[in-house]
């Protein structure tokens, strides 16, 4: 298997697009990227997409993108593993190039919500839970996070304020990131006296949804001549059952673990070494969750590291330093890439007032569903 | 890129399974293929699936599938490529088992239609062709076809009468496949009365949708001791413009020409090396145009292929040896799985009835929406 590296990223605002269309925003972030990249074309195109087939009436999203972006005639094809399709697709891309079918390869994340109603919306983020048993009981996605969260307060002994240094990191961050959807301080108390969406989540608990693409461009390694080099030195990607009351435990995310775990032991490092970690904050509970299985954190007291003030870009762990999915944006589908694309910013020294001190070694951690597809990335700088 | 071979496969009958769902007919063909390799499980699943989000409220297929089939913790993606998205999850299995990435996976096939009306599944077919610039004008994906059609036979001086053919052998080579979803007979006086749906296609030019799902299992070739193998040779993928009015000549599929070049040279041979061709006969135009692009027949010359009768299994192009899309039915994100399992089945002599003499190189082709996306594989038995 060939090693595999970064060679350009690109992104758009992620805000309500309402002037442009799916197809625009796409080819916005690719385009952006081969600039970015040095480079006219690519071998292949992947797009990481969930909902274009509802909201977007758009499947086959590979032509589409291929087409407007002038990669007429490339192979490009759609992943799809809900909130985790845009490091599902990073993955496939990584794939194509490391076999050697591939000399290089386009990956764009891309989603269009904004055109359709809440309740459309909400429908269609239900899809990532199962349909049959789960979402036919007229529970919602945010309704699924709300039960894990409850129960974690209730296991451990957290008060819902103790979750606060997670919104208000991220909200922090997003003040100096262009791209972000919310460019807005908050406090301590507005995340106590923000609307209740289904307790114990409140509004500022969760992530906002968005229209918004964002693009990387990969090659083998042995294609690049001279330093410094972005690789990509771990890939992993691991299920746990799509319903969570199937699961023995409902509080640890068992794929975060295994593929954790696998690209830690690829790299040949541990979490220690990690100096940025892109996570998957959709819901403040996910935050704690993921770093509780990926080692940051004894479980149960993923909390601790928020109060303890050790999560901001100066901190032990920094996670979610351009803004997160909190505060930069949750395009579902897009995502995974928009966090491979911040870690990329942290390691070439890009992310300004955010930026990680010495950043040399990132992880981006995407997830689709509550915790049933976990998608695991570390990147590394070769100077 | 290591070579890939395949040691296993499963479907399940395509039909309007209302007593079963999406995860149970995908799990079926899953089991089964397990059977036929003689595998307990895989290292990674692939799913191949164009409309479960809208049309099963259902994303986020891996989990699902992996779960429901016994594969808890598997890495699990599903890829779509619309009505091409069974040949697309082949590549992407491909592409990781090449790499080196895993030592064998499990690409599944499925898609449940008949829950929803006729009008819905309709509206989701759509999403195959350009949103915004063909379907907002109220074209159905049939309309499409019929229009391609329409100017063919304009521009060529061929009847409807001349297309009879390609559902004549299509509906008996069916009869006698068990999974097929029509056991009927037709004649070319059915053919020339049957119900007019977008003239001209009538009922008979087009394929039916259906429930089904079909699997496959991929390793390393060095990973098998002893003879025979069945070998993956060829593998490309393509693209075109989505929408078909963007296209310089409507009447030919350069995605075709394109990956059947491109699988044509990695495998060293040419289109009189194929002994069986498994193509995407979604209506008997696409049969004609497959064929033309593939380089078995002069341009807009691909009706005397049937009329001459070339295209039976004992005939110069067998196609469709096992029903085609036409008869043995078309569960559109299962089809490209259907495809690349009959022509295993013809490879290793089990094609009984409708067995092609001698066959050692066969190809299947999908297509997805109106020629945008066309992946080909080249499979090849060594003895």
């Amino acid at each position: 298997m060939r090693s595999v590296a970064i060679i350009g990223i690109g992104q758009t605002p992620i805000d309500e697009q309402w002037d442009r269309s799916l197809r625009q925003i796409a080819a916005q972030a690719a385009i952006a990227t081969l600039k970015d990249a040095g480079r006219e074309s690519a071998e292949g195109l992947f797009v990481g997409n969930m909902m274009s087939g509802s909201i977007n009436h758009q499947n086959n999203l590979g032509p589409l993108v291929a087409d407007w972006a002038g990669f007429k005639g490339t192979g490009a094809v759609k992943v799809e593993a809900a909130c985790a399709s845009g490091a599902a697709a990073f993955r496939s891309g990584l794939m194509a190039v490391a076999s050697g079918e591939l000399e290089s390869a386009l990956v764009v994340g891309v989603e269009k919500m904004t055109d359709m109603t809440g309740h459309d919306v909400t429908a269609g983020l239900a899809t990532a839970a199962d349909a049959d048993y789960e979402v036919d009981m007229g529970v919602s996605f945010v309704g699924l996070n709300a039960l894990v969260m409850r129960r974690y307060m209730h296991e451990y002994g957290w008060k819902h304020a103790d979750f606060a240094p997670f919104a208000i990191n991220a909200h922090d961050n997003a003040l100096h990131n262009p791209f972000a959807r919310l460019h807005q301080k908050i406090t301590a108390d507005d995340f106590e006296k923000a609307t209740m969406i289904a307790t114990p989540i409140n509004l500022l608990d969760a992530s906002p949804i968005g229209d918004g693409a964002a693009a990387i461009y990969i090659v083998p390694v042995d294609s690049l001549h001279g330093k410094p080099r972005i690789l990509v030195t771990g890939s992993a990607s691991a299920t746990d059952t799509i319903a969570i009351h199937d699961r023995p435990d409902a509080l640890f995310l068992t794929a975060a673990f295994k593929s954790a775990q696998e690209v830690y032991q690829q790299a040949g490092i541990g979490p220690s070494d990690i100096d940025v970690f892109e996570l998957h904050d959709a819901f403040t509970i996910m935050s704690v969750l993921s770093l509780e299985a990926c080692g940051f954190s004894e479980k149960g007291q993923g909390p601790r590291l928020g109060l303890d003030g050790k999560i901001g870009p100066t901190g032990q762990v920094p996670i979610t330093t351009r803004g997160g999915l909190k505060a930069r944006g949750h395009p579902v589908g897009a995502t995974g890439i928009y966090q491979l694309v911040e870690v990329v910013q942290q390691l070439r020294g890009e992310a300004e007032v955010t930026q990680v001190p010495e950043a040399r070694i990132g992880m981006a951690q995407n997830i689709g569903g509550s915790g049933a597809t976990i998608i695991t990335h570390i990147i590394k700088i070769d100077k």
